[in-house]
């Protein structure tokens, strides 16, 4: 709150998404395409990599990189039993991925093996809409009985996303939840962002979501 | 992560909860018991505070502190209808409310008016762990459809309240949840902590939540 303060917040951000051009750079030198998945805590974010993983693998070579704040490996270990290799990366508590972290972690994957990369942030909607990764696309898991709402209240990581992904829509009919008010929202924020409803409990509507990232994907060699 | 930053980050902490101590001894001056509830976004922070203001008013005074990261008064203007003095508090995109915010807040109410406040966080499970208010008690909403895991998985909100709400047990039936799981998880981290699964929706088991609050809450004079 001091003006002292703010040149610091300001160099740690530059440095951040100086990190990130790097980060990008590798990608496309080993042309890769990256994901970065942000989710509010429950939305989806493992079962959607899990669901995908399924549809891609193994004729796609991919990898993922999970963020956690604490040093739990259920969801690395779960992603490390479908073959695919996983790199854990854990934030000691902090609330966001950020460039350095996936920087370490990239140096860890075969990436002359592989073709696409997933990145599991840690759930939060406010925190990791800050910190570009250098992924060629950022994500946002949205879930039915999350709300309506949700645009309205956390309008930054709505705004900076390529394509939005509604979870749980199988939940529609047990839940309030206004369809038209939800993509009112969304429209406002980032007109004609991609957009997929689906299950990732009964896999309806996942097959749009699939044929959008193997348009991105580059052909295996 | 440089060394320059660690005692910045350690004097913003400290100051937080120097403010915090004296929002604390602001609301026992007036006999007011306080509320921070934090939660995941869509979690049912809103949907408690509206189902508890039915249960409890007009029979206690009482007042909500309202934070949001966007400027939208969709909850304000809510809880502003029931009649409740209600404040907002704009984080200008920050992840969580301080003790600095909430004490410009309590400046903005009817304080010897009142017997109890209700605070209503930034929807995150990272940040707002480490911002202690002043208030009396710090609750945590859990909700079904964000998982069963997730007390392994953010176990600092976890570690640092007084009671839990587990709220929408009314999506039991409908999504995979294992409770003893959950339980088992809470406990590792808040022995005995105090622990309501209800739905907002249905209003099942809200009675027992409202009863740990009267009993909280000093009698009206």
């Amino acid at each position: 709150m001091t003006p002292i303060q703010v040149p610091i917040v300001e160099r740690v951000l530059n440095a951040n998404d100086q990190i990130a051009a790097k980060n990008l750079a590798v990608l496309d030198k080993s042309g890769i395409y990256g994901v970065n998945i942000m989710a509010s805590p429950g939305a989806g974010k493992t079962s959607l990599i899990m669901q995908t993983i399924a549809h891609l693998s193994p004729a796609v070579s991919m990898a993922v990189i999970e963020g956690d704040t604490a040093r739990v490996t259920i969801d690395a270990d779960l992603i490390r039993g479908t073959g695919i290799p996983a790199v854990q990366v854990h934030t000691a508590g902090g609330c966001h991925l950020d460039a350095a972290l996936i920087a370490d972690a990239l140096s860890q994957l075969p990436l002359d093996r592989l073709k696409f990369l997933l990145v599991e942030n840690v759930g939060n909607l406010v925190c990791p809409a800050a910190y570009k990764l250098g992924t060629h696309a950022d994500i946002l898991i949205a879930s039915v009985p999350e709300g309506d709402d949700k645009p309205f209240k956390y309008p930054a990581i709505y705004r900076g996303i390529q394509a939005l992904i509604l979870n749980k829509v199988d939940l529609l009919p047990y839940v309030p939840f206004r369809m038209d008010y939800f993509r009112q929202g969304v429209e406002m924020l980032n007109p004609g962002v991609s957009f997929f409803p689906l299950s990732c409990k009964t896999g309806e509507g996942m097959e749009e979501w699939i044929q959008w990232l193997r348009q991105k994907i580059q052909p295996q060699i």
